[in-house]
């Protein structure tokens, strides 16, 4: 099954040539959904082939400007291209003022409705759910409020081998009875335990996007044990004091984050363009977490 | 002396592969002046390296998005850039809210300072003078309130041939009579006639931005003998009713307004993407006015 996060902009603050302000789509089991959206996304779906009205819930972390100014053009296209399906948007409560105000603004009554969710960035709260996945908003420590965002798969039940369904004409009630983890009774009288039966599902996944934030406990506790996390990592340890006041983290905090929250694999970005090379961030964090990739433009990263 | 238009984006309503939304740059004698600032119109100044802080007069004609929506992260572009230099911005009264709640949600304070002036669009009236130049907003026939945008250069005084000041010894007083259109007298008593020492200055050039309209007389009237007009024909004939209704220009219309008005040059623009090739619009317009050019990003038009 599908689960993976393709990075549309992984820049810091102001466009440069080099990146595109933040935006980001994962894809669960082909249903796609948006985390931040700068100036810009949608031009980005567009080079990328993400298919935009694929896109039901739209997940916007903070309100910089470089985290949601894409967000109206993105639903003003939407709504020229003919869709009609409700649209969900998460955010903090000022964003459904200024999606009120631009519509106004423009005279646009839009062919589809928006059913708009304030976040709230105090708390950890579960703010979707459907068969295999749960989002949960959770809070980050920056300038203004934020919330980050935990996309959790639900575990799967064991999987049983289609072999022995046939060779024993199984029943769907003794499908049933062996996926909860109970043995069997065959038509001969004999025992088919769960264990021979079944094969344990993968163990569930789960993905935590962390942008922006400066370094904190709170995140590591929300995070833990995460198979990816996408943590900003705007500067290098030579500016931590920089960091510090804006609010933001290097890559040796994002590498601290990861460690102490035992994730698996972390990937950088919301890159400051002061640096020369990208790679610096990688070189920095590894120093405390092993597995670190690089956010870039149209990059897809299993989950 | 320089006076031309950059365009950065010529597409209509939602971008495309092809075209990004409206955005252009004029350049009188090395001053910018940026005209509607689409969805990722920064981006595009920085691939065409139009100089963000060379830019002090933004001209917005109307709010629908794919006119303004690049506006805010410009704004925040310029101060995290380290702009001081107050910025003057003419639009839509509504325009100014869109930009205090935008500041107010991101919780940022400029460091350079917005003058903002509304635009009405009933009138025509000049909005911008500096020695060299006048800004007209006029009124334009759209779905929401519109205007147009008239750049008049002033008409320039004679110039003097250098070589005669020298050969006469012109005194600085002669020079003032002399491009003043009168004659003065030499010091040998003789009388040096104005026809003889001035040559015309160049034609004072005027350039119209008109987008985005329906075909209208007021139009007509306002760009009257333009040196060049940017005229939106967002169709082609075949749409007729569809520009009518949603009050925009055929390439038709385009062209009859250049007709009319009798100015010199037509360039067409904020095309729909339903067409295979833009050079339709060249050739329906053609059929009516002869000098008919094709916006395109990253073209500059002398004017």
């Amino acid at each position: 099954m599908t689960f993976e996060v393709t990075i549309l902009g992984c820049g810091a603050a102001a466009p440069t040539t080099k990146h595109h302000p933040t935006s980001q789509v994962v894809n669960m089991h082909d249903k796609l959904f948006l985390i931040d959206c700068g100036e810009g996304s949608q031009m980005q779906m567009r080079k990328y082939k993400v298919k935009f009205q694929r896109i039901n819930h739209i997940f916007i972390s903070h309100l910089h400007g470089d985290h949601y100014l894409g967000l109206m053009g993105f639903i003003s296209s939407m709504h020229l291209l003919g869709r009609k399906t409700k649209l969900y948007i998460y955010g903090p409560a000022d964003l459904k003022l200024l999606i009120d105000m631009n519509l106004k603004a423009s005279n646009t009554y839009l062919d589809y409705e928006i059913e708009f969710r304030a976040t709230d960035s105090k708390v950890r709260e579960m703010i979707y759910e459907d068969k295999s996945l749960e989002v949960y908003a959770f809070p980050l420590k920056h300038r203004v409020e934020c919330c980050g965002f935990l996309f959790k798969e639900k575990q799967r039940k064991p999987k049983i081998e289609k072999e022995l369904v046939e060779r024993y004409k199984l029943r769907p009630s003794q499908i049933i009875q062996l996926k909860r983890g109970e043995d069997t009774v065959l038509s001969d009288g004999s025992i088919l335990p769960f264990a021979t039966a079944c094969s344990p599902a993968d163990a569930a996944k789960t993905y935590a996007y962390c942008s922006d934030t400066a370094y904190s406990e709170t995140v590591i506790e929300n995070v833990r044990n995460a198979t990816l996390i996408y943590h900003e990592s705007t500067f290098l340890n030579t500016e931590k004091e920089r960091a510090k006041t804006t609010f933001h983290s290097t890559a040796e905090q994002a590498a601290t984050v990861a460690k102490n929250a035992n994730v698996q694999r972390l990937l950088l970005g919301h890159f400051s363009p002061r640096y020369t090379s990208d790679e610096e961030f990688r070189d920095e964090a590894k120093t405390i977490f092993e597995n670190v990739e690089l956010a870039n433009e149209g990059l897809t990263f299993k989950i």
